[in-house]
């Protein structure tokens, strides 16, 4: 990997809708593509590679992060980027979402949306004849999934891939089931410690031993603070669910406080003092993870959240089939300079 | 017509609130800018006609085709669209029409706005400085009138204009008022078909002679199914109103199902198996149209959805008195290569 | 003052929250900024100083001018705004204003936000790393302070600024306090001219106080009409406070009405026919001001309008640091031509 050469040169698929769609290799080239032009742009470089072009963003639920980051992504590659809002485009009122997809995609080069059921990522890429990109359903979160694992490869300890453990603390989110492919895909060691009535569902659990048969590593769920040992990522995310679907606080708290909170003492029960912190963010400081850790030396939580523009960048650039094409560029300036 | 030669090297209106207010060079101009152009783009060239024009987008109701198709026309033209959604701009509230318009007219370039009252888009016009564009009222569709016609020119039958036959079957929004303009404009023969309480308003039809008498063509409103005969194009829309005050619906099926329905029967009753289907969109499926012929080879309607990007492109060049320019820069380009 | 100068190459503090926090020099420096840049657009020129940064812009209230005059500032100086509409981000909601700040602060170039306390304004600029613009909260409305006097050095009367009077009529809002600060700063002489229950803080009479020992010009609060004699500039506000708390309309009319309204007979009371009339706008036309006056020959309040949209270049130039680079461009260019 000298950050220049993809071994995809075009998308094996049109979308982006789950990481358990792609294999490590591709996976590999949509980081690398990232984390290439993040440090270009970094260092001052420009790029145009999506002059002109436009992604059209259609929201079922609020975001920030996701919005502003594929915004400013597209807006630094020369493109633009459209925000539909909750309700700027109710997707199957007054129109079919497969009507809709088939509308967007001929006007707008790409289209990313956040819905509300995975059914609508899944019928707005059949019907779209551009690439769809799911920006979050209630099944995984593949873009967040490609930040994380851009955020964690920039913090590799130096041992090999498959002596890394990363345990996800709390509520099995879509966070947590994207982070279960894409740590295992990349040959490591992953746990969910959670309650059993919050555990990851088995069918990615399956996809998770899957890629441990390919590559190595290992996969579990567990609710023995013992699986902690060793850890050298936690992670977790807000206990509450989806914002439209919100647990009521007291029925949460109850489910998970004080066991799962990631706070100094579970940290340390870690035994490794290197041992670093991730978070999706948005968090509610106090309840799954205190101002310590997440404020803390070893927190990445706010690399992370930049990492989500890294990520956007390359998966805009890989699924508009000019990732290659750019990296090229950017190793021609490079060495004209 | 060669494509880059406009009769009109300048508007000769600062404003675009009715197709009625123009004769049928200057259309023919608007057409020949909006095709030339998206041929150009589609082809891989580039534009920065507009380069850092802002274009202020009012929408007093919501709007996919019309916000999405503006704010990428804008973007492939080097420029930008503000988006200010209903609820942004409250038109006036807090501060009249008059006032809102001459500000944004300050500060924008262009300024296009989607509005309840034609009252309005007509204050809009009268106290802004700058051009500005209907992106529908109560009482027309002039921009989707652009794109239909570019629709229609694309896949003309091999007759004379005088020829050519347009129905517009179901109920008469606005839809059909500018279509009513727009074909007996070019020449063509036009027949709102529909029932008499949903007839087109006299006023139209008015319009539509006075285009008869000076371009040829005919224009009519019937409830006999024989008008469908010999039909070329057959268009229709949805039955339910404006989304503001939506007729409801077990009143809107009686007076227009089954009878206004356009089905594989209707498309048949035309004589003609090379008639064409045209829908502005967002249809309502399997009342006003059904799923055969919305998705049959003889639609157009996701070609129409198209055209209303090529439309807003060649509108927004050339109410920035820019068309000519760029139509120019076009042919030179050709010839360069 | 040549236009192309400044005393500040790059800005004393990072953040933009209040004028009250700068002192004469490098107010000046940014309406030299605001006004050079302005006269080389207005006459054709175009810059790319803030290629491909992107504005966060975060509102809490609705925004019509402060809105589109960012948007449109950023997309001519190559970059793009970022409109987070109230409640897209509900900063304090789901993550404190503090995680929003550093998030934000880690994907885009600047942030601007109109909040409805001032508190919320000053932990964005603490906790994000990058500059942080108010464009209005409570306390004050320093944007608009900068449009203000780049629209009164516009139309200077030709004698010393310490014989300049300003005064402001009816409610003391945030764009009072604001003009309090900016024309003492400048030198000049400020009433506040209202009723003592809508009287000007004390705190910002102080500003003013401290301004006047430095840099000459008088300060005071008045409700004897006298005060109005010999008045350069009338300014005028809304009577109904902040939108979201609006002062019931026969209380603020008891209030102030008639002896506030801006009428041609107050106007006539200055005793100087050439007294101009500001008004930031919204107006509520026949409350605050009459339409003589707003529409008369007097009136600035539309150049005032187009100002917003100088000054927000100015201020977006200035703090990201590029405001002398781009005064040197635009001299150079010049020079060149």
């Amino acid at each position: 990997m000298d950050g220049y050469t993809l071994t995809h040169k075009t998308p094996s698929r049109k979308d982006f809708i789950d990481t358990a769609d792609f294999d490590q290799s591709e996976i590999k080239d949509i980081i690398t593509t990232s984390r290439t032009v993040r440090d270009y742009i970094k260092g001052g470089g420009w790029l145009n590679a999506l002059f002109h072009k436009s992604l059209g963003m259609i929201f079922e639920q609020k975001s920030t992060r996701t919005r502003v980051s594929f915004e400013v992504a597209m807006e630094q590659l020369g493109g633009h980027a459209l925000n539909l809002a909750p309700g700027a485009i109710q997707l199957g009122k007054h129109e079919t979402i497969n009507d809709t997809a088939k509308v967007l995609g001929r006007m707008c080069d790409l289209i990313m949306s956040r819905v509300d059921r995975h059914e609508s990522i899944k019928a707005l890429a059949e019907f779209a004849k551009v690439p769809v990109i799911n920006g979050m359903s209630d099944r995984c979160h593949p873009t967040q999934g490609i930040g994380d694992m851009i955020t964690i490869v920039d913090n590799l300890p130096e041992k090999p891939m498959n002596e890394i453990k990363v345990v996800f603390v709390g509520d099995a989110t879509q966070v947590c089931n994207t982070l279960c492919d894409m740590t295992t895909k990349m040959g490591m060691n992953f746990v969910h410690y959670g309650p059993e009535n919050h555990k990851i569902d088995e069918e990615w659990l399956e996809i998770g031993r899957k890629n441990v048969e390919k590559y190595g590593g290992s996969v579990a769920w567990s609710d023995d603070p013992e699986c902690l040992k060793g850890a050298d990522f936690i992670y977790t995310d807000v206990w509450y669910g989806l914002y439209d679907k919100e647990t009521p606080k007291e029925v949460y708290m109850a489910d998970f406080y004080p066991k799962y909170q990631v706070n100094d003492e579970l940290m340390a029960s870690t035994g490794n003092p290197n041992c670093k912190f991730l978070h999706c963010l948005p968090a509610s400081r106090n309840e799954e993870v205190t101002d310590s850790v997440l404020d803390g030396p070893n927190s990445l939580a706010w690399d992370e959240a930049e990492n989500r523009l890294t990520a956007q960048r390359g998966l805009v650039l890989y699924f508009s089939g000019v990732a290659q094409a750019t990296l090229d560029y950017i190793k021609q300036q490079k060495e004209a300079n």
